[in-house]
């Protein structure tokens, strides 16, 4: 990837937000989870990595969805990415319509560098 | 409704999340354009309103995903919440993968209580 020239950090940051397959949720209920994980990563920045997440703000705030199959594998998503430093964020959903509460239907990583978060993600399915 | 008791605020806080329909978007990009949108409006707040905020987070974060087919609702609402002084934010895509840059994809608002919300977007649908 071709470096930016003339930022404080030249490389590319995002926000990764995974979704719990097996769950089956409607759109707008994966949607809700994503934008929970997104918010709390966010306020967790603020105060943890604030340049991190000035970075990510100022590159556009870039963020993708994805999905795997089972608890298991956003389990082991957030044991790599501990491993490597990254900042995770569970998302339990209160259980009020699709699913029961206390569930765990999303897991929000960054935002952080793509080389961070790649090898983590990056053999994953889009949503 | 009943009112809850003990607390600052004793109304229900949400954010609505309303994704414009005729873009048919995938679920996942539907849930970037939602987070984007929460995320924004959070920052938002921080300055803007953190009495709102603060409420809304303590009492779950509540947020609902809605779709209205066209821009043209999606405008008719960011109207009807100007007029009642409740916060919005727009998602303009960037246009990298399924729409124009530019494009128009979501509106968002709040974090407001639902007696300002349901009035506005108490009708329309979930994604």
């Amino acid at each position: 990837m071709p470096r930016r020239t003339g930022g404080r950090d030249d490389r590319q940051f995002k926000m990764v937000l995974v979704l719990r397959g097996e769950l089956r949720l409607t759109a707008g209920k994966a949607a809700v989870q994503a934008a929970h994980a997104a918010v709390m990563l966010v306020r967790r920045a603020e105060t943890r990595d604030p340049e991190s997440l000035e970075t990510w703000l100022g590159q556009g705030q870039k963020k993708i969805a994805l999905v795997v199959p089972t608890l298991t594998e956003l389990e082991s998503l957030e044991r790599a990415a501990r491993v490597r430093g990254v900042a995770t964020m569970w998302v339990e959903d209160a259980g009020f319509t699709e699913v029961p509460p206390g569930t765990r239907t999303c897991l929000g990583l960054g935002p952080a560098p793509d080389t961070e978060l790649d090898p983590i993600t990056g053999q994953l399915d889009l949503l």
